[in-house]
Formats: structure tokens, sequence, C-alpha cells
């Protein structure tokens, strides 16, 4: 996926000698190659700077048009023919260093205290509450109806029939018809992607989006992260309850439920259909299949297989977890009978 | 509890015969019957149409003032001499699209731009912050300070001394003397009801209040949904922590305590002087006795007495969970030492 | 640590006789003593009250320059020679009463619907989005960017190169160099601190601030309290996620990371380096070490030693916790083959 340039403003071009001067790095190939954006090892095409970690194992296969790279000492061997890479001590901070010259969050430039932007599209069939502020080149669809002291940043697209609750906030976020977010809902912030640098912890910087489908409901104060170059996207008709965080690069599929609390880690996966109780925590990574239940207070660790049920933190299949459960109080109340 | 008309704009009324019409249900009984709103089972007047789902078992007996119901086949046999009915196959749902065609919540109307609605009523003695706004028939007492940028809904009363903090909303509540929000708080927002259309999922509208009686005091970011039809009730003095959530119809009693991460599910009723540490948690429906208390990260599934004391997950009473904590250390620990 | 009057405007000077006579409480002593300011026990100056609860027992060792105090009748024995004193039958709820009569958060003053107060001292280089509402002696350094409807209090010192995401507030708080808070994130409101008095529970009030130190990150819809007397103090680059809650008087380290939904509890203390998982939840006044590691979901309620890495509510050392769950799991898998 490119950065979306609706959101990410671009600075310029590097190349690798001027990237590796920007970093420290060694370059390695073209000094002239040019770096003109930054993308995931497995999607980058020509021009797009990926990363690899550590020794560059297990990680997707390349991507056929990448040609630069920036990697560690201990992948060296990794790097196709061809392709001009620098090597850096922290390869995933180099390429946090260079996304950073190369392009800037839109929401990061002045508004001049202009609450609708002149280059806003907004439907005369759309109503906005007092206090709206509107960034340049969003759009607001008929019917849609903004409720005051929300915020829509630049270049943000709502579709028809959308109803925004009070103070919500939008960002990087591409939203269908009839969605619903409720007062308070924080859409498209960066997510929390913390890497080790030389003076201590770093933020990554994300340059994907929010997708958010036809009919998706979100709940008060919910947080939905944007990608870090991916995006986050919540299928049709799936309905999120109050004060759950969706992390970024998840997938959730169509018609799925997340009550309060539900926690969805990084880059998970959803399938279409599943229920999420109060307070379920998903690790990151994991993938869940189609019409899953995950019982209250679940913390799911592992994969989930089509329309199983599971419960208990780490979780398993509903049955185990409530035979271990009767087991225990069993025990021990036996134990008091002695 | 009939529908409260300050926060609900009347669309009109329907017969037993348009609202068949609307939905594709069958009715049986007085096409003219007037259908002018909508309530639970159990608290209908005439004209106020109910639904039954399933077969109408194990639900609350039916309001003997009851003149019009929604119902599904199953449950035709429940239906009083003299009522009108109609027959749909999910009857909720089409309970929910006759209410949306008889009301629609008033904080969707367009507010051009109007920070302060003319007809609400502020006290000169009420101090408001820069970009506070303020709906239509609101009403505000004195001494009460409302912080910058908070959003208050049309017809939403607040008494005397009160305190909302920054960018906190209210709709749809009645709120008592001295009572504080801290900043961010969603007061009024949708509840999460989610039932299954023939699309896929659908949103169940609500029509209730939330009620914050005198001295209540809510923390930053939490969230208090309103009722569906009926309220969402904290008693006097009731103390809540930050990022809490209290769902739709929940009855809290006076002087409880709510702690950081309380979520409380949908129709809990939690008795006078409770105390519910961090994290706990409460399925639907349960009830909470008066005095009692429940340790942090608890997660409740089924009612508790008057004066005890739970923990754990199923919560269960404290010293049986404490027993199950250290008769399992001890066992894997001795299991060590073979 | 005095009360910070840019935060708490004094509303004047009391003495030992007008104290008791507004809360009921006993005088011993000079009835001339006078009461200038609040404090905790071990900290207080001449002229700061502070409070002893119990006997008294078990606190830390009373401030050498505290002459003035209020206890209760069974820790009468432990005033120090030379100091007046108030006995009150509940000596907090006494204390609570005074400091109200002292001291007023200054965000309570009227702000007369004016955005960006004349005496706020806000960079050049600053960037401020439509409504933003800066209070009055706040300041606001080069290169910061204050996106929309931020609400920041009187006195909040912010430094340079900052960002404060869409619909955030801060009050009460100092923030260094590069902080960043993510949208409607809530820092410095007052902590949850109730007292039982004669009616019922009553909100304690807080005196302290919130310290961000240079490159925090604050994730979207995180609270970070203020202290009661004392600072809450996040320390460089320490990184929190989304939805997270920072209690009163909590000290983080250096670099530590807080995964969403992450809770931590009045008074705790997480050394540098620390890594929590998320919905880790930490019992009020427990000490984590540096370089501690806390799986996702572990519920804290005892110190935890530098270095060490636990699991499990109530959390104990990882591979305690796993070999409980393994065991447990084994026992009743047996139990099924039977």
């Amino acid at each position: 996926m490119a950065v979306d340039t609706r959101f990410y403003a671009s600075l310029g071009v590097l190349t690798l000698e001027s990237a590796a001067a920007l970093t420290g790095a060694e370059p390695v190939g073209d000094p002239a190659t040019p770096i003109t954006a930054i993308a995931a090892a497995d999607q980058a095409k020509p021009g797009e700077l990926a990363f690899l970690e550590g020794e560059g194992a297990g990680q997707p296969a390349l991507s056929p048009d990448l040609n630069v790279l920036v990697v560690g000492d201990a992948a060296r061997g990794r790097v196709p023919e061809g392709v001009s890479y620098l090597v850096a001590r922290q390869p995933r901070l180099a390429h946090n260093i260079i996304a950073r010259a190369l392009f800037k969050p839109r929401h990061q430039q002045a508004q001049e205290r202009v609450a609708l932007s002149p280059s806003a599209e907004i439907h005369p069939g759309a109503e906005l509450g007092a206090g709206v502020v509107v960034g340049a080149g969003a759009a607001i669809g008929e019917g849609t109806v903004i409720c005051p002291n929300v915020v829509i940043g630049p270049g943000v697209q709502i579709g028809r029939n959308g109803f925004i609750g009070a103070g919500a906030s939008l960002h990087c976020a591409l939203l269908g018809d009839h969605v619903t977010l409720l007062a308070g809902a924080r859409i498209g912030e960066t997510g929390f992607g913390v890497t080790p640098g030389p003076n201590g912890l770093e933020d990554a910087p994300h340059f994907g989006r929010v997708i958010l489908q036809d009919h998706v409901t979100v709940g008060a104060n919910t947080c939905i992260d944007r990608g870090v170059f991916a995006d986050t996207i919540v299928g049709e008709r799936t309905k999120i309850d109050n004060l759950c965080q969706i992390a970024h690069n998840v997938v959730l599929g169509r018609s799925v439920i997340v009550a309060a609390f539900g926690g969805i880690s990084g880059s998970v996966r959803v399938g279409d259909g599943s229920m999420l109780g109060g307070r379920v925590g998903i690790a990151d990574h994991v993938k869940v299949g189609a019409g899953v239940s995950l019982a209250g207070s679940a913390g799911l660790f592992r994969d989930v297989a089509d329309g199983e049920t599971w419960g208990g933190t780490p979780a398993k299949p509903i049955r185990q977890w409530m035979r271990e459960v009767a087991w225990l109080a069993k025990q021990t109340s036996a134990k008091k009978r002695d």
C-alpha cells in the first residue's frame, strides 16, 4: 500500500546516500538509488524503503518489486541481488528516521484557527453542530450528522447518513455509509509502536489509515488506531461497544460484536460473525476464525478455528476452562471438609 | 415509563395496519389500533407498543394496560385477549423499526452552529467556559461550573453547584445538585444493543434517560449509557472512578464505589454502600446486594447477597477464591520439589 | 511540597480556632496558630496543616517543621509537644473541609468564554488549532502543535516540540519537551479519593500536579490524575498506550512501557525500563523495580524486585504461574480420560 497523501504530506525524496548520512547507516549498492516512500517488506514497490529485523528469518517473503532495504548486519545475506541497502545497528529505528524525513502527518499542519477548511467538501444535506472542525480536503456525505465539537482531520472521508457523536475525533480515516461513532470515539490516532533507541524508547511513526465499512458502530471513548503501513479495517455492520481498543493493522470481519473494554492487539484478524464478550483481550497477530465466541474476560494468546467457543486466561476451549474451574472448586471444598 | 419528549422528538402516530406495512409483519386484531409510543412489555400503557421475544416465557408479567404488541409466531398464544398484535419473524427488530418511525433523538437535529440555544435556561450564577455548547430546552443551575468545550444536549437538566469537566458530553440526562463529571465523561449515549437483522447486525435504538442523583461523581472518560425504555440511575453520593462503563438500565444505589475500569453490564442492580475494586466486571442482569465488596479484577456472573465479599473470575466468596489460589500454588510447588 | 498557586488560588488564611469552628473539631493549643496551607504529615512546614488517621501508627515520620495537625481521639498521644492540633471524629474529612476553605482549583474560575487568555504565553512558533482554549498564565513552547478543541487549564506549562491531540485536556500539569498526548487524553483531573462523611461518601480534594518529563507519550483517552498533595510523575521517554489509568501520586521511571488498559493505582512506583503488558493492574502503594516485565492481564498486589517477570492474578513469578496453568490443565484432562 502506498502512503496516502491525503493524510501524509510528502517532504521530498532521499537517496541511499542521503539516507545513510541521516541515519549513520552503511550504504551498499548504488548511492543514487532514490527513496521516495516507505512500505512493509512484502509489499514494497521500487523506491519504497522496507526493513528487515534481526536475521530477517520468519518474515513474509520480500516483494519482488523491492529495490531498497535497511537491514542489520545479521541479515546482509538475505538482501536479494540488485537491491541497494543500508546496514544499520537498529534497522527499524533507521527506517523510522527516514520515514519521518519523507512524510509528515497532515494534522500536524497549522489550521490557523479556521474551523471549516475552505477545501473541505461538506454536502449541503449534512448537519454540523457548533464547534465542529473540518480539515483540508475532508468530505462529509448527505444526511450525515456531525455533533458539536467533533474534530475531522485533513482528508478524512465520511459517507452518507452517518452519525458522529459529540467531541469525537477522526484522522487518516475513510468511513462508509451509515457509520455511527458515539461521543469521544478516537479514530485514526497513531498506534502504539515503541522501538528502543540510543537514548531510550522511541515512538514508531504510523503511515496507514483506518477504514470503517458501511453500518459500523463504534462506542463512546473507543479508540481505533491507524495502521503502521497498511490499514486497520472494520467490516460491514461490525458493532463495537464503549471503551474498546482496536490496535494498528487489525482486521475485523463483518457483523463482529466487541463488548465493552475489548482489547484487540496489533495485526489481529477476527472472522465474520464472531462475538467477543466484555473485557476480552487478544494478543497481537492472533487469528480468530468466523463465528467464534469468546467468553467475557477471556485473554486469548492463540489462534482459534471457526465456530469455536473459548474462555479463561490464558483462553482455552470453554469446556476445558469450565472443567478446570469446577475441578479446582471441588478440590478445595473437599479439602475444607477434611 | 413514557418516552421523555425533552430528549426524543415525536414523528407522528402509527396504526397496527401502517406498522404492519412498515415491517412486513402480520396484523391481528383491529387494524386501526393506534401506536403512539413504545415501552417494555411490563410497563406499557394503551397505545405503547411492546414486544415479546421467543416464546415469551420467563419474561415479566405483561402490563394490564397493554393493548398492542409485537410477537413471534411461537408467542401467539401468550397474547392476552383484546390485545391487537403484529406477528413478525424478528419481534425485537420489528419493534426497533417502529420505534424509529415514532421518535427521533433530539441531538440528531441540526444545531445551526449556535453554541448556546436561545431556549436553554442558564442561571446567571452558572459559569460557562469557552466553546461550551448547550442545546434547546436544557437548564443549568446556580453555581454550576461548565468547563470549556463541554457539549450539553437538548433538554438536559443540571442542578446547582455542579462541575462538568472539560470536553465532557451529556445527552438525555437529568442531574441533581453537586454532581461532578470529570473531563471527557460521556453521559447518555445510546447503549450497546445489537439485534440480528436480515443483512447482519442492527443497533437497537434507546429511548430512556440517565439520572445522576445529588453528589454523584463520575470519573474522566467514564461512560454511562442511557436506558433502552427505562432509565439508568446512579444513586446519591455514589462515586465512580475514571474509565468505567455503566451500561443501559443499570441501577446503582447510594454511596456505591466503582474503581477504575469497572464494567457494569445492562440492567445490573447494585445496593447501597457496595464497593467495587478496580477492573471489576458484572454480567448483565446480575443483582448485587447492599454493603457488598468485590475484590479488584473480579468477574461476577451471579447474584450476591447483602454484606458478602467476593473475588476471582468467575467470582465466588472471597475465602473460597483465596483457598483455591493458595491450594493451587501449594500443589504446584510440591510438584516442583518431587 | 507547597501548593502550587499557579493551579490553586488561595482563599485566605485560617487559625486553629476558625478551623475548629468550620469543622466542629476540638482545638488544643494556641487558638491563634495560623493555618496557611495543607500538606502530608511527613512534609509539612510551619502553618501547613497535616492529618493523622486512626492511631497514627504505621505512617511516615512527622516532619520536624510541622506545627499544626488534625487527629482523631486515638492519636492524641502521637502529637509532638508544641504542636497545636484539632481533634476530629474524622480527621481526613476535617482536613478536606479546611483544604477547601484555603484553596480553590483555578479551573473552577469563570473564563468568560475567552478562548485564549491574554495572560497565556504562547510562543509564536507554536501552532494552535481551531477551538483551542488556553487558561490564564499557561505557557506553550516553540514548535508545539495543539490540535483543535484542546483545553489547557490555567498555569499549565508545555515545553517545546510537543504534540497535543484533538480534544485532549490538561490541568495542573507541567510538561517537558517533545511530549506527545494523543486525542482525548485527560491529564491532571482530580484523583479518586473517597472518604466516608456524615451523609455518605465525600470526594477528597487534590492539590498536587502531574509532571510529564521529556519525550513522554500518552495514548488516546488515557487518564493521568494529579497528586493529592504531591505530584504524579512520568519519567523521560516512558510510553503509555491508549485507555490507561494512572492514578494520583504514581511515579513511573524512564522508558517504562504501559500497554493498553494498564491500570496503575495510587502511589505505585515503577522503576526504569519496566514493561507492563496489556490490561495489567497494580494495586495501590505497590513498588515495582526496574527492568520488570508483567505479562498481559496480570493483577499485581505485591512488590516486585528488579528484573523479575510476573504474571497471573494475583500475580506471581511467571514460571510459577505457568506451572499452575499447565498443572491444572493436566489434572482436568486426566480426569476426563478416567
